[in-house]
């Protein structure tokens, strides 16, 4: 059991995917993991095994990562009314998945358990009293989600705390009291676990929404009142108008209420990990949230410039470094020598620091960024372009030429088609192959192309291709952003291309991806 | 004089657009002023003469409106150091800009003072009440804003009081504690403000920003301890992370705290006003913004849709109808005719409930959802599918055949060309294009060919153009959506297409994006 003063629980796999528009892989809630373990998160809630069966995969996986802070969580609802708790096989997928640790929702609302669940309120506290003692002598730890809380709490104050009492009876680990809904205010939420905490021997949780723009303010206060877990998602994704922003809440316990529930070097990581996180999801990187936001930090301008100028304290309530992030006032301001090493750094790639060719890459990621280009998710781009810049790459193959022609008949499919000609090692190879429309083509004809020089090829597959659009005002001629994940079966790596032509700015991510991966498999022979 | 129990004060128009990106014409503010005025704001703080020329011009228009419920204030900031406060024109331009209101800023951190003022503490106390005394010697009621006062306590306790005690004797008519950095945590604020509100007569207000994401948490909290005046702006607008966000704090203090400072009627246009304000801003609209966001009432499945379809009290803290809002369930999980019979109704197209083709249709948009369409952000697709299923759409055009081709070259960007053959009026036309990317060119022959047949189109424009990758397990061959936005100047429209092709899915959305814009204009006619 975690140690620290305030345990970190996200929940950003399971309740954030609730945000419409946010569909993980398997794939992706691996690399979410691995970023939030070294975040210095205590709790990974990894998915829901007995609702779906994506997440049954995710349990088996995240088995094989060596995480070093957290421990990863299942999550599951008391047992189904009018049944033995060990016949319940949402239970019995927690218990298969492998986890230490079981999250279990229950009903805390007397209008809830009869309107939702439509059972007695005698047989939904034997729900959450029996759930946990079956999910306890199976070995896990138990915590449990007390769902509307204080709602229920304000419908029928007996009811709520009989159920947080069954489940203090049944031996669980923590008791967790959440504003499901989201409309419970600071001081009435702090009024209500004043009153509740010493119903209970188990330490508290709290869980909140922000549908009242306070669920931030409402974990510190809960803080405040004693409770030793916090739960939330990276960037507050999460249903309607999210859950507390777990990107806010680490910077205000660490650096303003002196909780330190993560490192300094794992704060540095915050903003990254936002910024990771927005990009697997394919959303846009929240521009404006505090501390995490690219404009977090920024300033417009006017007196507040010229009293940055004199001392950034004037107008930052901290130093935007602290947590991974960087002051903004014009960008050409910022740039230094110094922020491209700690980026090189933080890739692993070696640079010596007297080396002219720094400043040529600088100006060159300068340019591309301003183009575009965002190396955040695409390590694998960013690590050629540094090679580039130093004139350390040498490339497995140029291009000559390609085409790509879409047809489309009356009412029928398009069929793409490429035909493309490359020079690998001096051999000229013309080629073709069709496709599920044109980037499809362009990439299976590469790889026909390059296969028979690199059969490492053969290994090498592409995880997820994502497309934004930048500029979206200047419609269909926009400039679009593609970010492609490849992997080898053993690790993955992200590329990036930007252009005004999707077939560009595809190809340029592809070329990233297939050289990277071609490069990996080299460096191993 | 307000005689609410809080007063709303709202700039922005003014704090509000320090925010990157936002810039407003003066025409742009008058209309956000008179929507703030329907709103049920008391005070608009509608710019700072003294800084910028473009605010006078605003100031004499804005006293041709005949506005019911708000006052105008001017901002403006202290006299210069070293000079009489009649001799600084930025005062100047306050009274001759015809506001009955000034809003001055001060200084009351002595840090700042010696720091960015670079003048003596007596000195800055001088020019706070010197500057008060002189406003209302003119006639002007004058706000004061106490910049930075919660660091500024923290950092001279003495001096902070001092500063504000100075706008007191000078009959300041509100004294305002700013959070101007955003750094203090609401327990904090709200102990620093009971131990400062007895220092002074002048009723106090609040200014919080949210760089600790509790701006909304701290303006409720001052209310609570006595505030009178919350200052803030339509969607939290504003430099960095942005101002304490009205348009939650107004229904949290309406339907929460009970106090009314809008009205029933007033508080229904609260989801209207910030659309209006994005869009003006030309910001999109904030999506998941509590009471305002078009997903703050969004549903995503599972048991929280069954629950609601119960009793919407179960997952809602409040009925979204109160703030303006919908509630928004994905269709695929609601389906059943009453929902399909709901979403015609809104969208204003006549059905038949007894029309045997309404099942048609039913089944066709459960199984073109299930292909990945998704009509939230497509009306127009919608409207077009129902007449489709209910055999009243005539089409414009068939098309015969297009061929895409994209060609590129060593190390240039590629070229796109379309061509493009089509049916109109029983003629064949066959003509082709260049583009920016294959889409783009499609488009553009597309246009070329109908243009004449059709001149309107030569007004319907594309405003924006959004891809998303739907699966992106499947690398490049993945199924994307396209989402078209097309507008003729009055209005605008949403159209979709999903494939796995990106060409075919953005011809889906670009022909219905065409047709319905050209039916509109037929309609006029």
């Amino acid at each position: 059991m975690c140690l620290k003063m305030v345990e970190l629980y996200d929940t950003t796999l399971r309740d954030g995917t609730q945000r419409e528009g946010i569909s993980y892989s398997t794939e992706d809630k691996l690399r979410i993991t691995k970023k939030l373990d070294k975040l210095g998160i205590d709790y990974i809630e990894g998915g829901w095994p007995g609702s779906n069966p994506k997440d049954i995969e995710y349990f088996q996986q995240v088995q094989k990562l060596s995480l070093t802070n957290a421990t990863v969580a299942a999550f599951g609802s008391t047992r189904r009314p009018g049944i033995e708790a060990k016949e319940d096989s949402n239970l019995e997928e927690i218990i298969t998945s492998g986890v230490e640790i079981a999250t279990i929702v229950g009903k805390s609302w007397d209008f809830h358990v009869i309107e939702a669940l439509e059972t007695e309120l005698e047989e939904n506290l034997a729900m959450i009293e029996e759930t946990i003692s079956y999910l306890k002598s199976n070995g896990l730890q138990v915590f449990y989600d007390a769902e509307h809380f204080f709602d229920a709490y304000k419908s029928n104050t007996e009811y709520a705390i009989e159920t947080i009492q069954a489940a203090d009876r049944a031996g669980a680990d923590r008791i967790i009291l959440c504003d499901t809904n989201g409309g419970t205010l600071p001081l009435e939420l702090r009024e209500i676990i004043e009153k509740v905490k010493d119903k209970v021997d188990t330490s508290l949780g709290i869980h909140a929404h922000n549908d009242s723009e306070v669920a931030v303010a409402n974990s510190l206060l809960a803080v405040k009142s004693g409770v030793v877990q916090v739960q939330g998602t990276i960037n507050g994704y999460g249903e309607r108008c999210g859950n507390a922003n777990l990107s806010s809440i680490i910077p205000n316990l660490k650096l303003k209420q002196g909780i330190d529930s993560v490192t300094e070097e794992q704060l540095k990581r915050l903003t990254g990990v936002s910024r990771f996180v927005s990009e697997v999801a394919n959303l846009t990187p929240p521009t404006h949230k505090p501390y995490v936001g690219d404009s977090a930090f920024a300033h417009k301008g006017g007196i507040h410039v010229s009293a940055l100028m004199k001392d950034p304290e004037t107008y930052e309530h901290l130093a935007p470094e602290t947590v991974g992030n960087r002051r903004k006032v014009l960008v050409s301001e910022l740039s230094g020598k110094s922020n491209l090493m700690y980026k090189a750094e933080e890739y692993g790639i070696e640079i010596d620091k007297e080396n002219g060719d720094l400043k040529q890459a600088l100006e060159k990621i300068k340019e591309l960024e301003h183009q575009g280009y965002q190396f955040e998710g695409a390590k694998a781009s960013f690590e050629i372009l540094m090679k580039k810049a130093t004139n350390s790459y040498e490339k497995l193959f140029e291009l000559e030429g390609c085409r790509i022609i879409t047809e489309k008949a009356s009412g029928l499919t398009p069929l793409s088609e490429a035909t493309i000609k490359v020079k690998v090692n001096g051999q000229i190879v013309h080629t073709a192959a069709e496709g599920e429309g044109p980037v499809n083509a362009l990439d299976n004809a590469l790889r026909k192309a390059l296969l028979e020089f690199y059969p490492a090829l053969e290994e090498i597959y592409l995880i997820d291709y994502k497309v934004r659009v930048l500029d979206g005002n200047d419609g269909t001629s926009a400039k679009v952003r593609v970010l492609i994940e490849s992997g080898n079966g053993h690790e993955s790596w992200g590329t990036v291309g930007a252009s005004t032509n999707i077939i560009e700015a595809s190809w340029q991510a592809l070329v990233d991806s297939i050289e990277y991966g071609i490069k990996l498999s080299q460096d191993k022979e």
